[in-house]
Formats: C-alpha cells, sequence, structure tokens
C-alpha cells in the first residue's frame, strides 16, 4: 500500500528497492507504512527493510551505506564510545563500552531516525510529521521536522514528563494526548490512513517497526562501533529495547558489513526488555499476542513485540533477557557514578549484562558494548528536601 | 602560591610553564588558584595561561596542543558544528552556524575544561574537587570527578534549578548552598586555602579566571571550528559571556594556530552579556569593580569581569554587546524553531548577533558562528495546562 509516488532524488542510487524481512518479497521504493503489505495479507505482520544492490568496500563514504546521502541535519550520529573499566571488572568480563547516545543533538538515538524520516517526508512532500512517543523519539521528531520547516504532531499520554514536553512545545510541535499508550495508535492511524500525517512510527496493530527510511539510520551505530574497535574488541551488544527498531537497525548494520566483507563474524546482539515479551515469543509464544506488564521504563515499555525483534536476535544469535526496574534503579546510579547520567530505560542496558553474566551467556573474555540510549536530562523528579546550607 | 610540587607526568611535553597574561612573567607549571602572584601582590588580578614551546604544523594530533595529552575523558568535544541558512538571510549576513556544545556528554562546553581539571586533580594527589557553580559548571564537574573517583563538592544558592541538581546528585557530588552567589566563592576560598578542595572554578575576589589547567581545554572550540570551516569562512565568533573563560579560551586557540602559521588573521570573537559589565570597562570603568544587575540568564550572570575578558577582545579585535532577557527568550525560540532547543543563556548569542548587526559592527558579507553554550533540557519550567486530550 505505498500512499505516495514522488520521486525520490536524493536516495542513494545504490537504493533498489524496500525487501521484506519475513517472505523475502522485494518491492519497489514506496512507502509502506503498515509493513510488508503480502504478509500484512495473511495476517503476519513484518517490516520492510532498504535494499542496496552492494556496499563499498570501505566505511570511508557513510553516505554510501545509508538510504539517504544528503539529508535535513543538526549534527547527528559520532557519539561517543567510552571504555568503562571499572565496571568491567565488576561484572567480570574482558572489556566493557558505552555507546553513548545521549550526545545526539536532542539527547537521544532516535535523532538517527528523525533524519531520515523529514527528509523522506520532505522528499514526499508531505506538510507534517506524526510519531506516538512517550518521549525521546516526540522530541526528536519535533526538532528535525522545526530544521526542515515542516509541521509535527506528538501523540503521547498526560503522563508525559513535563521536561520532554517542555522541548517538544519549544520546538514548535503539536502535543496529543490519550487516554492509554494503546490508543495513541488509533489517533495516528486515522489521521495517517486520510493522508494528513506522515509517520515516523508505527500505527498498527499488532504493530510492525518504524517508518523504514528511519529505521535504516539506526545502522549507523553498528558501523560506528566497528569503525572504533574493529571486530574482536565487540563480542556483544547490549541494547535496551521494545519494539527493536534500535535493536534491528545495530544488526542490520552488522549483517551489512558482512556483506560488504568488512566483517567475518558480527557480535551478537541482545534485548533488554522490562518484562517479558521478546523472551516469551523467543520460548515459543506468537508474536503478534498482547504480553501485559508495568515498568517505570517507559522508553522500553509497550505490550507488543514485532517481527524484526526476533529477525534481529536470529540473525546474530543474541537472546533476550527480562530486567527489575529496581535493579535497573540502581544501574542508573550506578552509572552516574561512573561519569554518565542516563535515562533509567538506558541504564537497564548494565542490569541486562549483569543477568546475561549471571546466566553464563556473556562470558569473562567477552568484550562488550552496552547502548546507552538517551542521557538522564529528561527525567524530573521534584526535590522534598532543600539544598544543606552553607557559609 | 603553588600549593602542591607533585610530578607533573601526564603533562604534554610542549608545556613549558605558565605565563601571565597581564605581566607577560613566566613561571614554572604549577597551581596557581589565584592568578598571576606578582598581579595579584598589585592588586591587578590576572590568569596565567599554559605556555607551550611550540606547536605542531598541522592540527591532526589534537594531543599535542593541550596540556594533558592523554587525560580523563566522558567523551567530549568534537560538538556538531552546523549551518543555518534561514538565521543568515533572517539576520542579513553571509553565513551562519552553531556550534552545539550542548551536545557534550553532560550538556555543555564545561566538559572540555573539567577533564583536565580532574586530570590535574588526580595528578596532583587531591581527594576533592569543587565548584561555584549556578549548574552547567558543577554537573559538568561532577560527572568526571564520578569517573576518576574523585570527591566532588559543588557550592550554588538555593534556586538551582532541579534538574541540575538532580544530575549533581545522581553523580555523587556533595551540594551545598549560599545565600547569594558572591557568598560561594568565601566558602570555596576557605576549603582551598586550607588543602581541603581543589577547585576547578574562582573563588578569589577580584575574580579571575578558573583554573588554567581547565581553561586551557576551551581552546579545542577554536581548533575544531577551523578545522570544518578555515578562515574565509569564520569572520565573527559570539559567545555568550561572564567571566570569560569560554570566550578567552577561543580567542587564545585562534592565536595558537596563528602562531603555527595555521591561521593568517584570526575571526574577531564577540562577548554577548546580559547587562553592561565588560562594555563597561571597554568604555574606560575599572575591571576590579562591581557591575551589578539583575537577569534571568543565570549562565551568564554575576557582577564581575576578569581580566582576561579583555585580554581575549583585545587580542581578537572583537568587542562586548549587551542583550535584553527578553529579547533571549525570543531568539531561543527561535532556536528551537530550527531545530535546537537551547539554554537561554546560550540563546543570547543569537540575540547578540541581532545586535551586532545593528549596530554595523558585523556587515552583510560576514560568516558567523555562534557559541550554543548548552542544550536546554536542564530548564525545567512546571506546566500550569493539561495536554489537548484527543481520541
Amino acid at each position: 500500500m505505498p500512499i505516495t509516488h514522488k520521486p525520490f532524488a536524493g536516495l542513494n542510487p545504490r537504493v533498489t528497492g524496500f525487501r521484506c524481512i519475513r517472505c523475502g518479497i522485494l518491492l519497489p521504493v514506496a512507502d509502506y507504512l503498515e509493513g510488508c503489505p503480502a504478509c500484512l495479507d495473511q495476517n503476519r505482520p513484518a517490516s520492510l527493510a532498504v535494499e542496496y544492490r552492494e556496499f563499498p568496500a570501505s566505511l570511508d563514504q557513510l553516505a554510501d551505506w545509508q538510504v539517504y546521502s544528503d539529508h535535513v541535519t543538526l549534527g547527528e550520529g559520532n557519539t561517543p564510545l567510552v571504555s568503562l573499566e571499572d565496571l568491567a571488572s565488576e561484572t567480570g568480563i574482558g572489556s566493557l563500552h558505552l555507546k553513548n547516545e545521549g550526545a545526539n543533538p536532542t539527547g537521544s538515538h532516535k535523532d538517527r531516525m528523525s533524519r531520515f524520516v523529514v527528509q523522506r517526508a520532505l522528499e514526499a512532500g508531505a506538510p507534517t510529521v506524526a510519531a506516538a512517543s512517550s518521549g525521546n523519539a516526540g522530541v526528536s521528531l519535533a526538532a528535525y521536522a522545526a530544521k526542515a520547516g515542516l509541521g509535527c504532531v506528538v501523540v503521547t499520554t498526560s503522563e508525559m514528563n513535563p521536561n520532554w514536553r517542555r522541548a517538544i512545545e519549544m520546538h514548535g510541535a503539536t502535543l496529543l494526548a490519550t487516554e492509554t499508550p494503546e490508543r495513541r495508535w488509533q489517533v495516528l492511524a486515522d489521521r495517517v490512513r486520510v493522508g494528513d500525517w506522515y509517520p515516523a512510527t508505527n500505527f498498527s496493530v499488532p504493530p510492525v517497526g518504524s517508518n523504514p527510511f528511519g529505521v535504516d539510520g539506526y545502522r549507523s551505530i553498528a558501523f560506528e562501533i566497528f569503525h572504533e574497535l574493529g571486530t574482536s574488541a565487540c563480542t556483544d551488544i547490549i541494547v535496551p529495547t521494545s519494539r527493536a527498531d534500535l535493536l534491528w537497525g545495530i544488526a542490520r548494520g552488522y549483517r551489512d558489513l558482512q556483506t560488504a566483507g568488512l566483517v567475518e563474524q558480527p557480535p551478537r546482539i541482545h534485548a533488554v526488555e522490562p518484562f517479558g515479551r521478546i523472551s516469551k515469543v523467543l520460548a515459543g509464544q506468537d508474536y503478534r499476542g498482547i504480553f501485559p506488564g508495568h515498568s517505570a521504563l517507559t522508553s522500553i515499555g509497550g505490550s507488543t513485540v514485532t517481527y524484526q525483534a526476533l529477525d534481529a536476535i536470529a540473525s546474530c544469535k543474541g537472546t533476550a533477557v527480562v530486567i527489575e526496574d529496581e535493579a535497573a534503579r540502581e544501574d542508573q546510579k550506578r552509572l552516574a557514578r561512573c561519569g554518565f547520567y542516563l535515562e533509567l530505560s538506558s541504564a537497564a542496558a548494565l542490569t541486562g549484562l549483569r543477568k546475561l553474566v549471571a546466566q553464563g551467556v556473556i562470558t569473562s573474555d567477552a568484550a562488550v558494548v552496552i547502548v546507552g540510549t538517551s542521557n538522564g536530562f529528561s527525567e524530573f523528579q521534584p526535590f522534598a528536601h532543600p539544598i544543606a546550607m552553607v557559609g
């Protein structure tokens, strides 16, 4: 169900179409907003992925590797990869790095997605972009839409943290709230299907991944980690995960490096979740089900699973691990005591690492990268006590 | 008044000592915590600056250009330099770029300073670092101290924004409040002079610049702008300024590039201030005076001037411009509508640009860089109205 047929002049000429990650069909370049039409007809929703004719033999020109060679930018990407020696010892592994996506212009990994979604919206002549978001994705899309001169609507719930809310409103986007997170998708679906809004995120039930132009942007995290560490210094990557756009993007980035002959054996990529969803599907449940649960880790909340989560984990021999909110809170403090104040959901990556070590999945010779998805400044908590007076 | 005589093993071997920016005396490497002892004796307080034997003929090895070749890091620096075409047209100049220091690990330019202050504290065997700070410097120092395993004390006032406060407390630093911003320096002075705390910031009255090991770190902003834009694409740099650590560091960075033969004519570097201080001194008042004023731009508040502000402006033929809070608020919105949600004090750079164009100081052929010192996420403002409900 392509909704637009505008020219794709800014597209990377190596792009040949979109391929379904489930059935493998190759479709022409267009906007497939609910994933693969053939799989959707069979009630097996699955994402489409940008298909490339070939990759260059080196990463020197990153533009050759991405869906848009030229695009709207706020200076995203090339985030720091920092060694955490103390935590490597503490968790009993060979080495540990943090990929700090909180250093992106709007404070999260979502900027890698928003640049391409907004570029595509510009190219398609869409006047307004929209997202269902609890925070990071909304702030990011609002910022990139502002840069591009597009309208932006963020559909959220009334619980949105005031710091995220303020950023979104400063960028000039419209905020709308629904009673429940699930209702956000219906609101988005109604306006997308009549052509009012161009969507960055999923709106289907059961869900697919986010806009495939946008998800393509997460592959660059794999390219950057590989560029800095090579292969032997990265055996496992741990990613806080909900519907797995980021997880899938990193996994696909490494598969592309493998296709290009630059990587022999990609690292394993593991999902961390605040209650059982992906892990339940890996244990045999249907991926289209509802997996209710409650967690303070709102950025990786939600009661659904996507096919792309399974594809990512299968493609790189990863796994999924469930962690407790309280342990994530402890690890948020632990990371801040190492210099990195990250969002609670980001700290879950360290908690997941501890659990994977305890399970024997990650062993003492491992070289691990945890992905810090967002910085902590979006988290406001009022204080009950005054600062101690002195002098 | 050197307080330590520890070895300086990690120091860049090109460093020959510290030179007074006022009287020109060259002193051996040590901690001169209240600036040049000779000038202080004459009641003419002035900073000392790291002196280098020579600079390499290229910027390929940035470590050769900085006081510490190897240092504590959270991945600071290499922040995005982004073109703002719409605002260039709107302000009537040739080109405009934003150097977005808000993309540093703790969200501000202060990280460039903290890395070297903490490195020096480690080398000197100091157990605790300290700063007088309204926000950014405190968050940054707390993060780098945490990374290095040092104690940290931030002396502030009870008005500190809760977002900054939370970050500082998450990093494990101690927060103390005084009744007035001025009292912070006395508290710091008392503990520094007995050797309890190693200071990142000034504590003298009249003030000098911050710790000279730290200020050296701001020079890298000049190196990065030059590396990306060359000379012709940068005629003027505009910096929100209080006691001018950042302003001086950028000006010195360009002078060093000139010394190395890489730059013929450095850009002019202009200070923006929320009420008359530097501008009053440039008009003839004594730099050691008190210049009272009130502003919501807390990160560039304070009622004093430093000698380094005058040195920076004189060395690169810049000027100082006073802007109004309300105009800065409008420009904070304007920048957010271009994709950049910056702290109110950072937006003052755009306001200053408008005023310098109106004054004819900056002309239509100018190629300007505004320095965005900090992102906007530290600014919490509670909301009086709920988000509009939908669906």
